[in-house]
């Protein structure tokens, strides 16, 4: 009986998302998608995540080489705990490796989500080809991956690339994780959505499409909203996108000092935007980078695989970690 | 004929310095100064380089295995080429590797003097048993060296870790890089003499040590006087040690957030401070970073090896380069 199968699985606030894989291909041989249940307490989503997992994985997991999870959250992979996944009431320190571990009888992988969408993008994705990758997800929040060397950057605890927490101006405002002025608290959607409401209701942007798409319900606006007047030609609102892709620009020229990759993959909702967001990103960064050296080979693109490229990494960190 | 020796070089603006190592050792067996004359240029240097190396090499280099050389600007390593040396006129993308291979005959390795002031303090120094370093070095300038999962982070193109060019403040004050606002340009040496100067003209630390020192030649304040007077309990000097401690405890939120390293090192002369720099900078760091995971099992030391952390990691490249 030989393990030839992989299983990716996408843990996140509304939906659990799974997919089986066979070596060296991110295209799922099965797809299952699941509510998560997150308010029902950590015990149901464990059912919740056995449950879709099971229905990819043939032969009661017999030909399975192991289970990837990725974690919206801190994650300490060496450990396989989940220390915080801020979405999932009660998802505190769970050693989620050792429990789905219990209930499968087969390997269990954690990942943060936003390291594997890193790893999924670099072996299948934008990224193919480059050993030094940056990923940036830019959504609700802003996480991200790095690939250094041909490896994934974890650190001590596998703590490394939480890059949206990058302090750009300690007077800025309240971010996600209780501090202040980090790049996800002036860059993310959330940003974009706080800023669009305040000028907004301040009484700027008269006339503008974001207010006719919520039928004057200022408090219906959201990042989604304006990114979708911004693509109309909306002026309002692509000043908007424009500042979240300057501050993006701003952080990244930090994160190319640091980390000297030879492509920066933006995934998550906002990314999609393209151009819009990474135009003013890519000249902000011309301005504060130290050195041409960082950027003038280092293309900013939009990931490859889209909202799968946590799934597909999930699975990648099972081949990554079986093939050892 | 068995390659039993280590030669380390430290390339700096005023003395090239050498080094003989045997293998897994960081005490030299011989070692030699000698003065750049980087005013002559680049042929007058490499001049120089050869006489310094051969001086601790016994037999005409025939038992060294390889030659590693530290140097003061960004290098590619992968290539070897030194593409700037900013105290060292006319060091502009020069082929080094290469043009030492021809006078020596025996391999040469190159690496950034922070980069290599890491991988020494990780190898023999404070770092040991860590496999995530973050190394600081807070002198004229900053730079940074990481060791992440065990090997040097290096980047695509061996930039990586340039972490002095961490954009702290945008609205703040010229960079050596030419930048605004990085963290090199609010809490190095000079930045500090900067600050000083520019108080104590403004008429502020009235009855400072600091003043008694120059012998109210304010023009003749630096960093290492500031450093001088605040170790004698001066309140002035203190406060502008501390509030680059703090810059560095705003900049160390970041960088644990992108590299989450098991250790920080401070070299270089201001790091020589001790506590009078890095308390501070652990206050602001337990205030910026998003969760104490990153910092309560992370200590901030001062490095183990002082002025030879560059000496000795240049030492150690080539152990690593030539055991592969």
């Amino acid at each position: 009986m030989t393990s030839s199968y992989f299983i990716g699985v996408d843990l996140g606030g509304t939906n659990i998302r799974t997919a089986r894989f066979a070596r060296q291909s991110h295209i799922p041989e099965a797809k299952a998608k699941h509510p998560t249940q997150g308010a029902g307490g950590p015990e149901v989503v464990y059912q919740r995540l056995e449950a879709a997992i099971r229905e990819v994985a043939p032969n009661d997991l017999a030909d399975v080489a192991g289970v990837g999870i990725a974690i919206p959250g801190p994650t300490d992979p060496y450990q396989g705990i989940v220390m915080k996944a801020p979405n999932l009431p009660g998802w505190i320190n769970l050693p989620l490796k050792q429990i789905m571990e219990q209930r499968l009888g087969r390997p269990v992988f954690l990942g943060n989500d936003a390291n594997l969408a890193a790893l999924g993008e670099w072996k299948f994705g934008a990224g193919r080809g480059h050993d030094d990758v940056l990923y940036l997800t830019i959504s609700t929040g802003i996480g991200g991956g790095v690939i250094s060397g041909g490896r994934m950057l974890l650190g001590a605890r596998g703590l490394a690339a939480e890059v949206g927490h990058t302090l750009l101006d300690p007077n800025g405002p309240l971010c996600g994780c209780g501090q202040y002025g980090h790049f996800e608290a002036l860059a993310s959607g959330t940003a974009i959505t706080r800023t669009a409401r305040s000028r907004l209701k301040a009484g700027q942007g008269a006339g503008s499409k974001v207010i006719d798409l919520v039928a004057g319900d200022l408090d219906k606006v959201t990042s989604a909203v304006v990114g979708q007047a911004a693509q109309a030609g909306d002026e309002f609102a692509r000043k908007l996108i424009a500042e979240a892709g300057e501050y993006i620009g701003q952080a990244l020229a930090s994160l190319l000092h640091s980390y000297n990759p030879s492509i920066v993959i933006f995934g998550g909702g906002v990314s999609m935007l393209g151009d819009l967001l990474l135009e003013p990103a890519r000249a902000k960064l011309r301005q504060y980078a130290m050195s041409d050296a960082y950027w003038e080979n280092c293309p900013l693109v939009v990931a490859a695989l889209g909202d799968d490229s946590g799934l597909v990494g999930a699975g990648t960190l099972v081949m990554e970690e079986t093939d050892l």
